[in-house]
């Protein structure tokens, strides 16, 4: 049996959205075009310089409203229950979130970024940005149980609150 | 000035690699064509579940090897300093990684994941996997100072060791 020692990060800053409740959140920047902000700790603001070329960003945060996780759950996409590992719910072993969001501006005096394509509650923990880079992550592949679903709904999918 | 709780996560698993050095260790799985395992404790195995009609994976995983962090480095991609948070540098203030693998089989029994285009280092802790899906994930972007550096090179590019 192999040692699991836990893993602790800190919160870099918050995630600022017009959304205060899980329903009616949209679940993926995709269906989202509510602007945010990022509010990053001053101590870590010298990291931000060099994100004002980059387009689209890599958000790592904490879905600090989840409380446990379950193996099995039934996607806001899907009616069937699926492993957590080839979903994006956020009831998962380890609750981070990814979105990849717009970068709209950068206010590195303040700290502050402005972007598009929210899709968390407001005051969501931050743990890490990335830059979006269409070389490494762009790509075509194929998407096992997301492909037998209804997925490019015209309308927005959004969070009915069950998680 | 608000609180900052830390965030703690377990391991999940570990990603197992032929890279046993940072020194030679493609940067990018886009540099990478080398085989790996993903090796994730029974208690989760049933998390894995349906992941076997995806073509691609989001791994996130913690960089163990690394201590402390900077808010500037010198990325592998270029020759000038830039904000942490506009590179994929592993001297994170979270040094957390991301790389999207691709998925070659799936051994339910044995909660093992055959993946291709590794860039970590044997036993780099897993703490999660997301499905690639294009729908979300697949985005024309701009890309800041890296279209000013030159970075479809031919050959591969590895780690120099530096971090």
């Amino acid at each position: 049996m192999e040692e699991t020692p836990s893993i602790k990060y800190e919160i870099i800053g918050y995630i600022r959205t017009p959304f205060t409740e899980k329903k009616g959140t949209p679940i993926q920047p995709f269906y989202s075009s509510a602007d945010g902000l990022i509010d990053i700790f001053p101590q870590y603001g010298k990291g931000l310089e060099d994100l004002e070329g980059f387009s689209h960003l890599i958000l790592l945060y904490h879905f600090n409203q989840v409380r446990g996780f379950q193996l099995k759950v039934i996607p806001f996409l899907d009616n069937k229950e699926r492993g957590i590992f080839a979903t994006r719910a956020p009831l998962r072993p380890n609750p981070i979130g990814i979105s990849i969001v717009e970068l709209i501006s950068t206010d590195l005096k303040a700290n502050i970024l402005k972007i598009r394509g929210v899709d968390v509650l407001d005051s969501t923990p931050l743990i890490d940005i990335k830059p979006y880079i269409p070389l490494f992550d762009k790509l075509d592949a194929k998407t096992g149980w997301i492909s037998e679903t209804k997925r490019e709904s015209q309308e927005s999918i959004v969070s009915n609150g069950r998680f």
